[in-house]
């Protein structure tokens, strides 16, 4: 069949709006027609050429929504017409990670979804007879896409795609940060690095959970306002502070946070996190993606003294158990996503959604088909 | 009153033995008459300058076990006859770290313990007039010795002074460290870097809650003989290595141990500690205690796919509550010490102690009074 689709040929280029040949589902994988899309940090990351396994020519996009029109042999758990949502962490439910009840980073097909091919080792996106690369295993920016059915998250027919494809990524990494990763609890106190996207998705959880404290940090004085939309309770701007700003955090809280997230990518900042920790017992989220060769580095005295550094990929959710529970925390008022998307684009227009995000102009662009 | 002590006059120095002036317990505090203390790295480092806040004149000494001779005034939980050992880290039970259930970190006397002194402000030892400083709040090189009330474990009676005074420091730091900080359970493979007195208690733990792998990595070939003693399944020698240690590491642990403890206090060490953890769920603990400015570094990819990073003081033990069950369970022969105490001496003797640690000759050295 084929399918419109924004391909990126290389890197450091506008992506293109062509039609691609797609080859339908085979043994285990399903046909999805996307609905929605959105924009992500790590797609402008990929196509700006910073990620070293980065392939080309591929279809971009990991935050998608759509319906599953026909499935391969073999598939149980979805039938066309159920509503769906991509993930790029899979879970299969049958290897050491997924049955070790400890982890979310599913290993059944990491090999080849690196390789930007399906898990029979091949693609099944070409244009003019020349392979075009999957990506993250989802590829979101083309209308359709094929997926394996350990890859899709079955959701309720009643949310609207424009606003849940934003649970494919940036909302499930905020909220299970704090619901998975760090299990923050009613009364803690929390402290978040970086008002994205991401940021604002923590605070959100941070509020949902009956954090008491919830203290955003940003460089951007305009972030303030955003941030107290979604439960932040103090903001700390380290550009308009005199003294330090790990210990104008520490006195905020009284000792120290009992959690902080790192939502900047930036590993000075993810240091400032773990050290803004309450001795004894905090624990410090990084959850922003560093730049390549960048290291983090503390004081191991930080961790003797009770700090705890951690880390989360997806929110730490397991995406066909967590991710329609999000969904559900969305259709019942628990969190919001309405008002984070700020852009809807026509996938004609998606490069624009790539300026915007540059510009620091948008909480999330959605792309709609 | 007066007391035959080992004093450390200044840095770099033997210790000298002389007769002490001691005051008596004021109100809070309990006059000890320690029978027997351990030799530890942490004196050692003190007395060798090394720790930038080391005071002299002091009486060092933290690994002590001893008996109750007297009581000032409103002690209410220990009496004269009564068998404890002292704690460098004390359990006020009323402090926000000892009522936050998180931590063994207490804070109720940090202050004055830091700067030598008694929670009052003031010294009870003294030299020919001459203010003579404590030592992290216990001072066991000295026959008789004052510590507050909350600073003291009551044991058990029949436990020998001359190896329960290990559980002061090394044991319960090593066994906390597996039993209450990482929290091993049965089947968990454990990687233990550093087997010194430190490392073989983190091995009989490991032993004892069932661990399945316990690898021991140790650049001295003669510690694989000790290791297996302590419940060591498997022996790393990284000098004798071709290939690197981590990946040897993963290899043997069959994709990553479940939980590596760094007992050497080196940061290359600490860094392979934590790469050397399985992705989605290995713990790295860090016992060892680094030099004064050495950081520890890595790639926060480590920690975003689902490595942990944390460190243990005191093995993350309440010593009035977990002292007393950590001697039941060697008195019970759930772990043993008694191979352990490599070395016996009279106090006369203290500085040959030193001598055999630093050569390496010792697992550990303990002055009988």
């Amino acid at each position: 069949m084929k399918t419109r689709a924004a391909v990126a040929f290389e890197a450091k280029k506008p992506l293109e709006i062509v039609e691609l040949d797609l080859e339908g589902p085979k043994t285990g994988e399903v046909l999805v027609e996307i609905m929605a899309t959105g924009i992500c940090h790590t797609d402008a990351y990929t196509l700006d050429g910073l990620d070293s396994e980065g392939l080309f020519p591929s279809v971009l996009g990991h935050e998608g929504a759509g319906i599953v029109r026909e499935v391969g042999p073999g598939v149980s758990s979805v039938k066309p017409g159920d509503h769906v949502i991509p993930l790029y962490t899979p879970e299969c439910r049958q290897c050491k990670s997924c049955l070790s009840g400890k982890t979310n980073l599913c290993t059944a097909i990491r090999a080849t979804q690196g390789k930007g091919l399906m898990p029979d080792g091949t693609s099944r996106f070409s244009y003019k007879g020349e392979t075009i690369y999957h990506y993250m295993g989802c590829s979101t920016f083309s209308n359709f896409t094929v997926l394996p059915e350990i890859a899709v998250a079955k959701i309720r027919e009643d949310a609207p795609f424009d606003k849940s494809c934003y649970i494919g990524c940036g909302v499930t990494t905020g909220i299970g940060a704090v619901t998975n990763t760090a299990k923050v609890q009613a009364g803690d106190n929390v402290v978040v690095f970086g008002l994205g996207g991401i940021g604002l998705n923590v605070l959100q959880a941070a509020r949902m959970v009956g954090a008491s404290k919830i203290i955003g940090v940003d460089i951007n004085a305009e972030k303030e306002a955003w941030g107290r939309k979604f439960g932040m309770t103090d903001f700390v701007n380290p550009k308009e502070l005199k003294g330090d700003v790990v210990d104008e955090l520490v006195k905020l809280t009284e000792g120290g946070a009992d959690f902080t997230f790192d939502c900047t990518g930036n590993t000075i900042v993810m240091r400032q996190a773990l050290e803004a920790c309450h001795r004894g017992w905090g624990v410090s989220v990084v959850i922003g993606v560093a730049e390549a060769g960048k290291e983090i580095a503390t004081r191991p005295f930080q961790l003797v003294t009770g700090r705890v550094w951690k880390g989360t990929a997806f929110g730490g959710a397991k995406g066909r158990t967590d991710v329609p529970k999000i969904v559900d925390w969305y259709m019942n008022g628990k969190i919001e996503i309405d008002p984070m998307i700020t852009h809807t684009l026509s996938l004609e227009d998606i490069n624009k959604a790539f300026d915007l995000m540059h510009a620091g102009k948008s909480i999330r662009s959605v792309v709609v088909y």
